[in-house]
């Protein structure tokens, strides 16, 4: 009788986990609203990466020699330390001139509908060309950056691995794609909340599952939904209420001065909210230093809801369970420049 | 028959690598002038590197947020994938201000006798103080950054875990500590150079070989000498020919400065030419963007002789030898900011 009776309690336990996990309401929602974040980065639309180009997009990530003064690199806005932000409400560009808006991460960007704020950006590629021209930021034309990076002999070999079938491959188009290729490498899997959406209940304290309940009851999932809790779709701010100008100045029509179209009018791009604990200031200013106060904010502006601090501390609790496994990255050795390197124009 | 003729021909053989070696009078020269870098890191002064001392110091030379702006770490002006320097002539600091001198390299700079082009602080520690404060680089005050550490929650633990013994970890001292610990770490073994003093005749190439003996016999090695090429002791520029304005402008009077001696003006450290084809552009100006021209400055400046351009070129080629094995460090997660944490004053 022995055996048969382990084989009924394995049985019964195998199907009480069953159960549980089929009738724990707040996972089942989760799951159809949510996606964890991949164990292996995904593949990138148009490149494929070779351990040669990630090598070459890590090494152009790290590079200051992109930048009109030699002082500025991705990695100075985007820092891999720092949750894939500055920390600053907005970044310190070319002559510490400033951005105009909060540098978003780089972590799991890979993920997102279009990149920057305002969408501008259909991919990581050309994401990556950007700032790289913008006066404000690295402040360098396209055609001084590919000099730059011809005359640092060490780069052609690093191109030619990287893209092997082309004969003069330092261009801005490879640059690009392989500045994506690593940046598509940078994800974070593991968080608490990847291992409940994965089945496991217990992954989530019982305040952050509260949190995480709230959050799609409150609506907040209307929007911030997918695999990064947001980056999937464009929101106007201040739907129900306008918060005030330290957050939404009206200077900044955000989606509008991309599509120049009525319905557009501050309209962004919905903040993806992965590892959020790791990135303040929050807001595409910058202005608020504080989870809480970004949780309470957008119950206000989004929902027409006053959080009650209570929930307030559900959400953002719930918010500190997207924290997943920062990328290890080995600091890259870049090649030197020469006597006939472009000089830096600090 | 067999066996014993084997055995002459190993003798032989044995003898005659030891009479090359033995005969070898660079060889020999040089392992009397020079020292290898070693395969591991030396002990720092006063310090017991532990792992948790070098990961905390990793974390803190990597962190903008001993800076004012928030916008600055050690590493901007001490990148390690740049040959420990920015490649710039002179740093940009706080709200784009510059620095008085070129940036010295901080890989194997444990191995100097002093810190800085005038030797003002006796050791890494007391350099790592330095910048921190300095209005024109990091410019923020050791009470703030300290603050500011304190108000960043993760780095209670990181400090815990290095300095166990301590109630109150937190400090200057400690934080000018763990970056020398980590600084120490950044040493660049197995160049050519090494191998050759280590007895491998054939680690420099005969081009290199016939650069070092004129490094030697010309006169450069009487003041670049020692485990860093240079880093040991103290010399006037321009001792018999003063260079242009360039590369000596008469405002900066060196050594001067810190002894107040009037023998010690426009003296400096010697510069340690360990990985100097990576550091450009040379000089405490950094005014000179190729080493061959360095190098023929030298010779006219130190030793009154106009080297020729085969002369420049053969002792280019054993500089080019000092190139050891780069760090291989793994880039550090930094603990985040939250809502207490002092704001950055950009």
């Amino acid at each position: 009788m022995r055996v048969p009776g382990i084989l009924a309690v394995v049985f019964l336990t195998f199907t009480a986990g069953m159960l549980i996990a089929e009738e724990d309401p707040v996972m089942k929602e989760a799951q159809t609203t949510f996606a964890p974040i991949p164990l292996t980065p995904p593949p990138v639309k148009g490149v494929t990466p070779t351990p040669a180009l990630v090598e070459l997009g890590k090494a152009l990530y790290f590079d200051p020699r992109l930048s009109q003064s030699h002082n500025i690199s991705c990695n100075t806005c985007h820092q891999i330390g720092l949750g894939g932000v500055d920390m600053l409400p907005t970044s310190i560009g070319h002559k510490w001139q400033h951005g105009s808006r909060n540098a978003p991460t780089v972590l799991n960007s890979i993920f997102n509908i279009a990149q920057f704020w305002d969408g501008r950006a259909a991919d990581l590629a050309a994401q990556a060309g950007g700032p790289i021209q913008n006066p404000v930021e690295m402040g360098i034309s396209h055609e001084h950056a590919i000099e730059t990076l011809k005359r640092i002999p060490g780069y052609e070999a690093l191109f030619k691995a990287a893209f092997p079938t082309e004969k003069d491959p330092i261009t801005i188009g490879n640059v690009e794609d392989a500045i994506a290729a690593f940046e598509a490498t940078l994800i974070t899997p593991n968080a608490p909340f990847d291992k409940f959406l994965r089945g496991d209940a217990n992954a989530l304290t019982p305040e952050q599952k509260e949190g995480l309940q709230l959050f799609m009851s409150k609506g907040c999932s209307t929007c911030h939904s997918g695999i990064n809790v947001g980056g999937q779709m464009y929101a106007p701010f201040g739907v129900v209420e306008k918060p005030g100008a330290d957050f939404l100045p009206p200077s900044d029509k955000g989606r509008f001065d991309v599509t120049k179209t009525a319905s557009d009018e501050y309209v962004f791009r919905v903040p993806p909210l992965r590892n959020s604990e790791l990135t303040p200031p929050y807001f595409h200013t910058g202005k608020s230093w504080d989870l809480r106060q970004a949780v309470a904010v957008m119950g206000n502006s989004q929902l027409g809801d006053k959080l009650t601090d209570g929930e307030v501390t559900k959400i953002t609790s719930f918010l500190r369970s997207l924290t997943g496994d920062q990328p290890k990255v080995a600091y890259p050795i870049l090649p030197p420049s020469e006597a006939q390197t472009p000089r830096p124009e600090p």
